[in-house]
């Protein structure tokens, strides 16, 4: 399965007005920032959330029955803000350990939220199990080809915002972001996956030679926890020829102190993974690349920065 | 006294490179922020700060003794910030009641800071005085003319970001950033005033027909709690005919809480007062009136926030 190009531009004319085109920070000369921090409930995710249930509703396939999904993070968030706003029911399987704001705030957008078993795992299956039984629509957090295309977009607006440039960084959970930001740059621009060294589930994959379940933990993984890579990831990752670097914990937190300090952006772990790789020189860009990091989340808690 | 609008093209260029070319992000087809909270050391204010000490090292009135100011607040940041980028050194005088944590900020910035009186006005006499004796430059927070011209290239930039607009919303302390914006904007758009119902300075000075005192308090009293308006600022309300709307503690407070929840924007509460004249009515658009939010510093305990 492949996602091209012409999906994510789609995509873009489909969810036009649903999401915001999110701003860029010129840093300096050679860097600059995707403000993604500032979308929708909080990260990028309603790109994807939106163009699933709008390619669904023009197939008719989005009836009152509504949409399922299994993700107490980002994911669940845009899941439930995308079919409020477009007055379909949300049902949202989280495991029983969620973090009991994390239900609380799905609760606020509308969703009716389900706890079931102890892992995602145990989430997702009860979440494809009650789409079939009800014909819910189910909408994945990142292996789908309408939730790849609407992450693409973000990259379609970067083509626009930029002048041009040479690298983006991008934080890889299950892939998803990368999948279609790699996709709407088709070689335009370098596409450079970063990930923690605890939950490195593309460099994984890349070794094994197909997506393998991966431990995962560490200060991001409620964002970039997903367990395996999506298919279509790994996909876009052999057609595009993009790897990842990996970012040790401390790397991270510290990072994300940075991102406030300097910048006063208040973003959670996961979005400030990308950053990492320049300050830690995982990454080493050369002296005029010009470079853009994706600044892609902020459900946080600011208590914990500063 | 007044500041041109050719001040503040000429302050534009003179600072070019030295600060932040601030986002905006289209919020709707009516709303646009202005997102100068990314500015270097959290606000606004080391535009003003830089065409303060560029235009004196071009006159040859930038020495070794380097500047002297008063404030505790963003525009002390802005102070040490830019002499330490122009290499030269910053005394800085707060009260002795100044909060500990914002000295030792200045002194990470390598400011000489010195604690003195009890209030701001001793603070101010004592800088006063150290620039007579040293020769050292002064800088204040609002009320010089290279200030408020430097403050103005805010607005330059949204008249080139922004295909156009109607009006835009600043918030008001001493003036220096209201005054520069309306000279920058020379009559393009309207310019509206916000203040806090308990730091009035601007609309004290529109009733009595000149700057008065004003007791001042709040929660944007850092930032927005100059006692009176600045006579540069003064006589830019006069030239371009802008007053302010008043907003209540409570309305602060939560329109703050408003920009973190829904756009995880973590600023301070003066840079919350101008988004609360939308939200509570005190600033009422037309239906299809493009207004600009100007949303200005981000000097806060993140704490306080969620
Ligand atoms: C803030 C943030 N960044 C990055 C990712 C990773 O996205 P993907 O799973 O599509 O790789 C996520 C996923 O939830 C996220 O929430
Ligand atoms: C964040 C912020 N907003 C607004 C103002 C008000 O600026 P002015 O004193 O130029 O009116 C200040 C002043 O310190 C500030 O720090």
């Amino acid at each position: 399965m492949t996602v091209s190009r012409d999906e994510v531009l789609a995509a873009a004319r489909r969810i036009d007005g649903r999401v915001r085109r999110t701003p860029v920070l010129q840093v300096s000369p050679t860097l600059a920032f995707k403000l993604e921090l500032v979308q929708h409930v909080g990260s990028f995710k309603p790109r994807g959330a939106f163009n699933r249930l709008l390619s669904a509703k023009e197939q008719g396939a989005l009836t009152g029955q509504g949409i399922v999904t299994a993700s107490g993070g980002n994911a669940g968030l845009a899941a439930a803000y995308a079919a409020r706003e477009l007055g379909v029911p949300a049902r949202i399987f989280v495991p029983r350990t969620a973090p009991a704001p994390k239900v609380a705030r799905l609760r606020t957008l509308d969703a009716d939220v389900v706890q079931v078993g102890n892992e995602y795992a145990e989430a997702h299956e009860a979440a494809v199990a009650a789409s079939e039984e009800s014909g819910a629509l189910l909408l994945h957090a990142y292996d789908q080809p309408e939730v790849v295309a609407g992450q693409g977009t973000l990259g379609l607006e970067l083509l626009e915002q930029l002048g041009g440039f040479d690298t983006v960084l991008v934080a890889v959970g299950g892939g998803g972001l990368i999948a279609g930001v790699a996709t709407a740059l088709e070689e335009r621009a370098r596409v450079i996956g970063v990930e923690p060294e605890l939950a490195p589930t593309l460099h994984r994959a890349l070794e094994a030679g197909e997506p393998v379940d991966v431990q995962v933990g560490g200060v991001a993984a409620d964002s970039l926890g997903a367990r395996r890579l999506g298919a279509l990831a790994f996909d876009a990752a052999r057609r595009y020829d993009f790897g990842s670097v990996l970012i040790a914990e401390d790397a991270i937190v510290a990072a994300r102190n940075e991102l406030w300090q300097d910048y006063r952006l208040a973003v959670e772990h996961g979005a400030a993974v990308a950053y990492a790789a320049l300050t830690t020189g995982a990454y080493e860009p050369a002296a005029d690349e010009r470079v853009v990091v994706i600044v892609c989340g902020a459900n946080t808690d600011p208590a914990t920065l500063g």
